[in-house]
């Protein structure tokens, strides 16, 4: 690997962190200790990234890699409400790859990470022949008591979107193409090589009494087949409700919507609430200028999702989605 | 990948499994929830391994790999002085593994994690286009302010090691060496492909005032001397008390020696006690039967490590024993 001292990178990578009174011990022992904050409960996640499977050279630098490992986890800890507090990260290295990218890949992550203030507090670093893997586990904290299940929907519920979706699926097809005057769209790369989780929507939801979540890594599809099948409802989406940016319709419609369904990767946050908490969810929202949409209901049902169109309905699937196909 | 349904296959892994109380949310949502128990801090690892790095087909089973790549972990909680709880499975997978081995894999980590009353939280299962990885997290808890650092070591301190060091490294030698009548060692294949944490072994020296521990992963050498770099002492070992198996000794007191020193791979423990806790904590390893032995002292000094043979003392370093080289 193009690690030359190991002990000396790993001190290149965590030298710079605050290090909050909850971590015992950080990175230097056979494993980390952290004080659970009093009534709180722990969240963890695991979420793993192959180069040539979840990304390309071409398509992300190292420190775009770096920050989607880790958004993809903080995204999942935000998709149950809760706050991102510490991470681990494991890096099976090629030889090909050089110490500075590999920095870049830890400096994409650990500027995510002061976002929310996060600490590193292990992991590992292994030679590989092979693709580069990164894996990392978020741990966090939430309320004792609060946590927005999949399982949590109920016929009469809204089914609410956060922000815009099909916008990173966008940004790869841009990435992949050979026609590079679409790379003006620089806020479409942004959604796909530097997504934002939605913690702080997150937070809001799960002061609710009652609310379900998803975020949006396998498409809009695939997350409301995951709450339907959970909470054994049904889900119905109206397709023009469906939260779109200007960038993608610009690819036309018929396009954006595949992305936006089938795309996945945008880490929005996707979910169901109860109407009568519908007026004051806006007002926080809008507090907190992060936009929400309703686009759907829920109904009696047995965990199927269906897309209503100029009154034409559909059932949507679980497509995969061939990123690189 | 070999998985043709990844739902089924996380049933599979999954539907066996006792939940504890502590567990709010386990598999099947963005994240787990776990509640702490009260007055106990929170202990947290990761390890990786890699085919072709970190084992090779023809020298472990599926089930081999997957007990070891928990084990070792596990070994990291027991060189802390803490109970391991809970663990999450990242894995990559080549098209060329069939499903039954992927579930072997997760057998083999099950049939361990039983022994510890561990519950599988989460995880993920990716393809590469590469060699197997398999990364594990695991998460205990330990009593606040009870940690066996290494930092811990104090001039004057015994040094001690559980068990018998480089049995491992001579397992895996008979495995990679043609002469198929050594196999007759099944005690020594048996170390290297289904080693045991020290789990018990840490609990009890957790109880002492003070005390250090390093799990043998990189053999006696690199360990001992981890523990003198971050106590700022020196360690002095006697080669002819470091515990060898008969069975090892067989192959030549110095490549016994060697494996022992630079092979690894054991998860013993070694560490240091104050001299006047020694004979209680005899007492309490022989109570559950562990073998524990005084194999040198604590020095002043800056962070070295001798070896005493016959009045001859050479410095030990981290030479970086190449397993498959």
């Amino acid at each position: 690997m193009g690690i030359k001292d190991e002990f000396d990178f790993i001190n290149k990578i965590s030298s710079n962190q605050q290090i909050p009174k909850s971590v015992i011990e950080g990175i230097g022992d056979d494993a980390a200790i952290i004080r659970p904050h009093h009534k709180m409960d722990t969240v963890v996640c695991k979420d793993t990234m192959v180069e040539g499977v979840h990304f390309k050279r071409e398509t992300m630098k190292p420190h775009h890699i770096g920050h989607k490992a880790l958004a993809s986890n903080i995204s999942d800890i935000a998709a149950m409400g809760g706050i991102p507090t510490f991470y681990l990260v494991s890096i099976a290295i090629p030889s090909t790859w050089q110490e500075q990218e590999l920095l870049d890949i830890y400096c994409g992550m650990s500027e995510l990470a002061n976002q929310y203030e996060m600490t590193l507090i292990g992991g590992d670093t292994v030679s590989i022949e092979g693709p580069l893997v990164v894996t990392v586990t978020v741990l966090g904290e939430i309320e004792q008591g609060k946590v927005l299940k999949r399982s949590n929907a109920k016929p009469g519920d809204f089914v609410f979107l956060t922000g815009n979706v099909g916008d990173s699926a966008a940004g790869l097809h841009i990435l992949l193409s050979d026609n590079t005057s679409n790379r003006k769209h620089t806020n479409l790369l942004n959604r796909h090589q530097l997504p934002s989780p939605q913690v702080k929507a997150g937070r809001i939801l799960k002061g609710l009494p009652r609310a379900s979540a998803n975020d949006i890594s396998d498409g809009v599809a695939s997350e409301a087949i995951e709450i339907a099948t959970a909470s054994q409802v049904n889900i119905v989406i109206d397709e023009y409700a469906i939260p779109l940016s200007e960038e993608i319709l610009s690819f036309g419609r018929k396009e954006a919507i595949q992305w936006a369904l089938y795309g996945g990767e945008d880490y929005e946050l996707l979910g169901t609430v109860s109407p009568e908490n519908w007026d004051q969810l806006l007002l926080e929202f809008n507090k907190e200028n992060i936009r929400i949409t309703h686009i759907g209901n829920v109904v009696r049902g047995t965990g199927r999702v269906f897309l209503n169109n100029n009154g034409e309905s559909i059932e949507l699937k679980k497509a995969g989605y061939n990123h690189f196909g």
